[in-house]
């Protein structure tokens, strides 16, 4: 595996794959890696010549009481987790040479940025999306692989290359989960065994849904009220977000067909914990 | 020449070129071609073994009280000025082929695209910003060919390019002029033939500010205040703004050292015309 840390070393990289034609898959990360981004990485190797993953704690998408500072970090943990995935580029730069000076440019997806997570970050998802361009822009790839659980950041990055034409394939991965359902997450390391015990209501909270929907019920607030009160109920645990929603446009959905997504978001103890589950409803089918 | 209307024959064109080894070179224009874009084309032949460009009279550009819908245009023409200047492919796309749906996404180089013309033009040069970020995805350049008469456009667009990492090469092409120094512009067209006339203004304010500067004088205001002084006393003109600054900050500089930028704008009849003069002074050293 080569590691890069500058910007010229992961093109010069990509080039000669390139040139060996090679197809190039690119997962970025922000780093302390779970069976979650190594999903992203087993998937992207299956599908490309040459896989490319960023480590980059991304300072533009942090708001300023946000956990900046203390996000976990272990690059040599990572590289080696990567290296074990048959990752072929790790690319982990600086601060500095993501950002030599102070950006003036912003990408935005205004709309799709501002709900859901949008409410308590509301500048989170144009850090996404300017980073996420960079580095595109950098490595050039031709698929680029997000995982599920962040439903609302690969809602944002696809209409992003929609809008921009990029002319990269954008793949969402399913979310990966511990046994007892909660989704991965490198913030779980925040939570105290106690704390660890109660985030599972939000897994409990859209199973509860997803057990509605197939019963048969198709409104919107309605399951966004139950999930919030499930999740309201729960000790320790205080609710950021209920919703139903189109996987795509994030738009509130009144009655439940076509793509649908049940976000919701709770914090427990110090982390701030985010979940989805997305279904495809055709009247009385749902396919999950 | 190849004639381009789909994103995906010119992308298709494109492609080709690479796999022979070709560099991309490519011209975005709003068409209604003159002599200072074929000196773009002419420029892009010779450092490129394929040129695109492309005619698009981007309505994002346009404010709401502004000449989208009588911005000249003659596609046939363009194509055959082209095609003498030995241009590879022509990229003309609809409007529907290049916004199916409405954008979401905007780019936008705050700071520098709020003074000059932005004053006057809002919303202008997010609109440059976002189309260009959609062009060059599309089209895939090495280099990037742009007017130098557009000073702001070329300092938005460099700007852009570094902050996002965009792999091209934005080259500013000199300002092509008639014998009487106005520069070529599609607006001219909107001249009558008295307007004509005094629309020389701004190259005599401009040439008027370069003597003075010729002579010693490094004072930005009070050359700003002079070349205002000029435009100001020519019948049928009215002045938007004549300022010096930075070439590629477009700060407003109290004392001429570095990269400057002289920039006048003005209005004639029906046409809003811009100009500047862009120079390298190290203190008495002047490089034009």
């Amino acid at each position: 595996m080569i590691r890069a840390t500058t910007i010229r070393e992961v093109r010069e990289a990509v080039q000669q794959a390139r040139r060996e034609g090679k197809s190039i898959g690119f997962v970025p990360t922000m780093g302390y890696l779970h069976d979650g981004h190594l999903r992203l990485v087993d998937t992207a190797r299956r599908e490309n010549g040459l896989v490319v993953a960023s480590v980059f704690v991304n300072p533009l998408q942090f708001g300023p009481n946000e956990d900046l500072q203390r996000y976990p970090r272990d690059l040599e943990r990572d590289a080696h987790l990567l290296m074990q995935h048959r990752c072929d580029v790790l690319f982990a730069p600086s601060v500095e040479e993501m950002y030599p000076r102070p950006m003036e440019t912003v990408v935005d997806v205004a709309r799709l940025g501002q709900p859901l997570c949008g409410r308590s970050r509301p500048t989170h998802f144009r850090g996404v999306a300017t980073v996420v361009a960079k580095l595109f822009h950098i490595v050039g790839p031709d698929r680029a692989y997000f995982g599920r659980k962040d439903g609302q950041q690969v809602a944002v990055i696809r209409r992003m290359v929609e809008d921009l034409n990029f002319p990269v394939e954008i793949v969402d991965v399913p979310t990966v989960r511990e046994p007892d359902g909660l989704a991965l997450s490198s913030r779980n390391v925040y939570l105290t065994p106690e704390e660890r015990a109660h985030a599972t209501v939000l897994y409990r909270a859209l199973q509860w849904a997803r057990g509605r929907i197939l019963e048969g019920v198709r409104s919107g607030p309605e399951l966004a009220r139950g999930m919030a009160e499930i999740i309201g109920a729960e000790p320790g645990v205080r609710m950021d977000y209920a919703e139903v929603v189109h996987t795509d446009t994030l738009e509130p959905l009144e009655h439940l067909e076509g793509r649908v997504m049940l976000a919701v978001a709770a914090y427990v103890g110090k982390a701030r914990l985010i979940d989805n589950l997305q279904l495809t409803i055709r009247g009385d089918e749902v396919l999950e």
